[in-house]
């Protein structure tokens, strides 16, 4: 059996294996983030769900590759057992780029928490993620903002194959199991999205994430990238668009052919009271909640849907107790585990079309 | 079969079993709080515990009596089976005490969340108690700070008791099984406090509590005003040490023969990462732990215990996240209900002045 197969099909939505160390994860997955090896808010060992994030720039800082190692690895250190996926630290390149120095053999950075001096080379971030026990690994990339020059992205792109090619050759993954994923870049430049996803995809990555989006440009254009990008991917290998979060982007996204997908918006809206329905978003500080016997959405099997009405966890948010942002958070994580559940259902079903129309037809936004 | 029975004796240690609408609570019990119905920082479904407490003035301004009644009272407000007792909200006038003004006929006093004047007489708190379903219920009292002068002290005395009668007055506890306590005062003047117990214990109310201590006095001193009190309560009803805490103070108390116990240490120290283990109390930010494999404390059976490490609780107190205080509150709580558990097996079986030495042995405070 080969660690990733299509199993079904429904116009280019595709449902999939995906077989790692940790066990089989069915795509499309939708992957709860836990950047600092927790999902903030959310004790997960309340979380039914085969595959979470983390971040190896964060991981690698705090608590460092010595612990980890010591305690036999991520997963022994944060007691999860199902499969885990690390970010190279890519994004953070850009999103805290102020601390750091790119270099052609590396990124010089300082430690946010801190300051100390670090360097890192495509190389180490590859292997950092092969020594805690990864299952999916990010080669490490090269990520800009929007809009930026063509000719920047142009570098970003060649830093990103460079970088990609340096970490295959540190990988290890034949021996392990572990898989090795590239990331594309190119910006909102279609010829030099192909031209990285084609010299990428000579190179034998276990799966690809489309990565540099997502960073300010229109919503439309995005998709038109996102689209094409998808297209160039090879049939048999996973697809990954990374930090990809709103439903309905996600039933977009998959419509495309992705099958992976990550996001904090479960838990940074579930701290500011937004919980998500298959009826839409409701804001659990609105007054109309306050007698709402009600769970958060009805349909829902999760522990604060089972347990807690509406009119408690407004409650809760009302008088600052963190049992409102822990329930809101665990159940806006359930609920995209459910929709990735009923997307994966209409793909085998061959219904993907009719249920999407009928979940955008009740997702009205804040209702 | 009584509401209150002592079924074993060990010097003045008593084992006891107090039966509410909501269950049987064997005593000596430790009761964790939940002041705004929610225990700070842990889901109370993770907890096995046969009371909790909450407090009546909080709960009268949010979220209020009409939404209580509306979701079936307090119990099923916030999912919660086994018994609860409430404060009646005098501690909090004590604690609050420039949002007050004491009238003879009751309190007036100011929202601390919105500033909105409200006027609660001794019968309405109570009343109010009994409408939430509250298990047990407190009287109306009047504390005060120390040092206060002697007439202050005599004229708070004079009010909880009056206080305490106009309350008795408005229970209907004996038709709903609801039990109702009064509470005594007089500072650290023994005269004064014996004169206010001896008032109380003139009305039949279902237990009496010790109040207005822990109030800034000196250790030696409220030990031997607590010593002197419990020794003047009734041996067939259950005796409360209100807002007690810390383990040796508890071992101390249920040897002058007090039964019930309540305090927010365990969840504050737990949100500050002091973590209460039988050797003694940890501070899980140092940097001593985080290499550290074995949970809080190896006898311990919580959920933090059995899932997770000293070191990866390190690294989440280390990094800021939240489950960090879930994890060491969770723990606190259960380390004070194994602690009340050890102590009712060693009045049970005779042991209780070996089990307390032993346990005073271990307990060295930080280390």
């Amino acid at each position: 059996m080969k660690d990733f197969e299509v199993t079904a099909r429904c116009g280019k939505a595709r449902l999939g294996r995906l077989t790692t160390p940790h066990g089989v994860v069915d795509t499309p997955v939708f992957m709860p983030v836990g950047t600092q090896a927790s999902i903030k808010g959310v004790p997960h060992d309340m979380l039914n769900c085969p595959v979470i994030l983390s971040n190896a720039y964060y991981l690698y800082l705090k608590p460092g590759l010595e612990i980890l190692k010591n305690f036999g690895g991520l997963h022994r250190f944060m007691n999860w057992n199902n499969s885990i996926l690390t970010d190279s630290g890519g994004f953070q390149i850009f999103s805290l780029s102020a601390l750091f120095k790119i270099r052609e053999n590396g990124v010089e950075f300082r430690s946010k928490f801190d300051g100390s001096k670090h360097f890192l080379t495509p190389e180490e971030a590859v292997s950092f993620q092969f020594e805690i026990g990864s299952d999916i690994i990010m080669s490490l990339d090269r990520c800009m903002k929007y809009p930026s020059p063509r000719a920047d992205i142009a570098s970003a792109v060649n830093t990103t194959c460079a970088w990609a090619e340096k970490g295959l050759s540190a990988a290890k993954r034949y021996e392990t199991g572990q898989k090795l994923f590239a990331i594309t870049q190119g910006g909102t430049f279609p010829d030099l999205r192909r031209e990285c996803t084609e010299k990428l995809m000579e190179h034998p990555f276990d799966g690809f994430a489309v990565g540099g989006l997502g960073v300010g440009e229109p919503l439309l254009l995005r998709q038109e990238r996102l689209a094409e990008n998808l297209d160039m991917l090879p049939a048999d290998k996973p697809r990954y668009v990374m930090g990809m979060g709103p439903a309905p982007e996600i039933w977009d996204t998959v419509e495309m052919g992705a099958d992976m997908f990550d996001c904090v918006l479960p838990t940074r809206n579930g701290r500011n009271a937004q919980a998500f329905t298959f009826s839409g978003k409701i804001n659990l500080r609105n007054a109309k909640f306050k007698n709402d016997k009600l769970p958060i959405d009805s349909s829902c099997g999760c522990p604060a849907c089972l347990k807690y009405s509406r009119g408690y966890i407004h409650h809760l948010f009302n008088v600052r107790e963190m049992l409102a942002q822990t329930l809101t958070s665990l159940h806006n994580i359930s609920f995209m585990i459910d929709l990735t559940q009923l997307i994966r259902d209409s793909i085998k079903n061959g219904t993907f079309p009719e249920e999407k129309k009928k979940f955008m037809n009740n997702w009205k936004g804040e209702n």
